[in-house]
């Protein structure tokens, strides 16, 4: 080979295109994320406790911050604290809530917790947790196309039910939870009671979905900065003004008690920038993105008529798909994990179900919602990024296609 | 006011020198450090859990980093954890033990601790909450010169102790505890029981002590890369391998199963460089400090006589200066804030007490020592950066010697 195919050679492999269609993993970080937190590394790096300006205007930017929270998910800013990311956040919305519940001196095999049987794993272990030590948990069943059913909900209240705890948007199937409606449906088993109190992981609804907390009625809500576009390490809690949670980390009494520890300042001044980028053009966006969603389905369909979709069309993340492709008169449906490699071989970044899920056994959404180990062991999760235009989908789908042709043509 | 000294006065605003005595409440991090961190924010930003090619760069990024903190702390691999920062560590250090032993069946209230009276909030909370919860807690007396007696903790070992916590260097007098022969003892004690486990926070240490967890014998060691000029928001906890504690946080079961979440790459990375940053002429620096720190003392001694040293002056970090100026023939001391908010004015930052202490109320440390509330109320803690000069701190202490004498002027 001569140098001048070689250059034209490590031109293309550096060009190569790759397109990301796991963004419910996580996400890179945008250059404006990048460029605001850049002063918070080593020039305004003070500690927010310190008296001096350099703590000042740490603790500044921090509230500055936290005031950007607040008005996204339209809470008052003491209502914001700052976490480590999502798993913090849900395991400080249910264990914040039983420190509390003990110290004031309830029993933990009084309580009485629901929520779904297809939520993230940061929910599941804390409530397998929770039954560990003795806590009654029931877990709602999801309807055929992932969303609950409120009649369902309503059988499961309890009057020493403290907790309902239901994911926003699921991480893997991407279907919309009725978030207000759940919300009424609490409020009104209260009775005169202040509990059950409503908890909401919005973790991966971050980008597409109307998080306002007043409009919806919630008392916890869980934001994580990595699933939008923002750095890792970072999310946020709200807890409303009207709600008592006790800490979970102890120390330094920062964020107004509840999250001891130093605060990370140039990750909660890239939170804050985050949210400003994604309330931008932001219905825009989502109708974009659905279109060439729609398109992606509708092509699959046609090209790989075994192809079924994972849960509600509707009701969904608009950058979400998800398949399964069971393959009939076959044992087994494809092998996923492996079209998940063959795909990234093409420069596509696939998924077959949560990253978090670290069960080597197919995906427990998908088995949740039909029943059916073939679906279950053969998902592929695509989750679209906002800069995929129709002909990366084209590209997907004529790779997708030799794929699982060539799994078809080989398993028996 | 023309327009050239206009500009002379800002230029001189502009080139005028911050002199960092506060390190200890926190570090700007090394630009070393951000440039390794630079990949992983939007290059090489995939999940670790992924099976694809940008997941699996995610993950050899955060073993390569385990491997060099492992190395530094002379332990294995698998014996490094990655966690929020050093609050996190020392809550999952001692509640993660208690959850240990409360799912084998032991009960809290069966549980004994032993701690020091000057640890750091991250750690005393912890205690605070563990007696609110049942357990039983001794709190070991310091010495006058801030270092334990080795026989007042072997009176209070009891063959119920299940965890003894003591900090390597203490935050705010920066004394440094003789970790080998605490540890020694604590073996000693156990005879055959495998408790108490021996907990060191080291997140003060980790620029100038021997941090060789087999040299020195302990079973679980928290770091802290905000204390080491490395980011906020990242530190780790060494866990023996014998040893068994369970999470606090829980979910996707990152980190072994011990530390649930989406791993925070960049940051972990991040401390990774600062601890190759911190290993290079560590002596050589270390050696440098302490004759800075050590003319520092002696010309304070001689400008401001009232001045008295808190805490031991040879077993010290060598960067760490502690005084109080108690002003004798007054009802009180100098008033310390206002001396930090002076010098803050004349661009030095100082501190006169832990950044995490949210008490109001004068050092606790120097009143565990001292016994003295005109010593706990006028403390000025000055913790010296590496990169500090003589003549640095002899404008320090002209700046200082003006402050001191003004309020001793103005005070009654």
């Amino acid at each position: 080979m001569n140098l001048q195919s070689s250059i034209l050679l490590y031109m293309i492999g550096f060009m190569k295109k790759i397109i990301n269609l796991d963004v419910a993993a996580t996400t890179p970080i945008k250059k404006e994320v990048l460029t605001a937190m850049k002063p918070y590394w080593n020039e305004n790096y003070g500690n927010p406790s310190s008296i001096t300006k350099i703590g000042v205007k740490a603790k500044q930017a921090i509230e500055k911050s936290r005031k950007i929270v607040a008005e996204y998910l339209k809470a008052r800013p003491q209502e914001i604290f700052f976490t480590s990311g999502g798993t913090e956040s849900n395991n400080l919305a249910i264990f914040g809530l039983v420190n509390y519940l003990e110290k004031i001196g309830k029993k933990i095999s009084d309580l009485h917790f629901i929520t779904t049987n297809i939520e993230h794993s940061s929910i599941l272990e804390c409530f397998k947790e929770l039954k560990r030590r003795g806590a009654k948990v029931d877990y709602l069943k999801v309807k055929n196309n992932g969303i609950i059913d409120i009649r369902d909900l309503r059988k499961l209240l309890k009057s020493n039910t403290v907790l309902v705890s239901i994911g926003y948007a699921n991480s893997e199937i991407g279907t919309i939870q009725p978030i207000r409606e759940i919300a009424k449906e609490i409020r009104h088993s209260r009775k005169d009671r202040v509990y059950p109190y409503f908890h909401v992981d919005a973790s991966q609804a971050g980008l597409y979905c109307n998080l306002s907390t007043n409009e919806l009625g919630v008392d916890l809500l869980t934001i994580d900065a990595q699933k939008m576009f923002g750095p890792k390490g970072i999310g946020a809690i709200f807890v409303k003004a009207s709600i008592n949670i006790s800490p979970i980390l102890f120390g330094g009494g920062q964020e107004r008690g509840l999250r001891s520890g130093t605060e990370n300042v140039p990750l909660i001044v890239g939170l804050a920038k985050t949210i400003e980028l994604i309330r931008k053009d932001f219905e825009k966006k989502a109708k974009r993105i659905k279109v060439i969603r729609d398109y992606f389905w509708k092509k699959i369909k046609k090209e790989i008529p075994e192809a079924v979709l994972n849960g509600d069309l509707e009701n969904r993340l608009p950058n979400n798909l998800n398949i399964s492709i069971p393959l009939k008169n076959r044992k087994t449906g494809i092998d996923s994990e492996l079209v998940v490699l063959c795909l990234d071989e093409v420069g596509i970044i696939s998924s077959t179900k949560s990253a978090c899920d670290y069960e080597d056994d197919g995906s427990f959404v998908v088995r949740s919602i039909s029943g059916n180990e073939k679906l279950a062991k053969s998902s592929l999760r695509f989750t679209l990024s906002e800069n995929i235009s129709i002909k990366d989908i084209d590209y997907v789908c004529l790779h997708l296609k030799k794929i699982i042709n060539k799994q078809i043509k080989f398993s028996f």
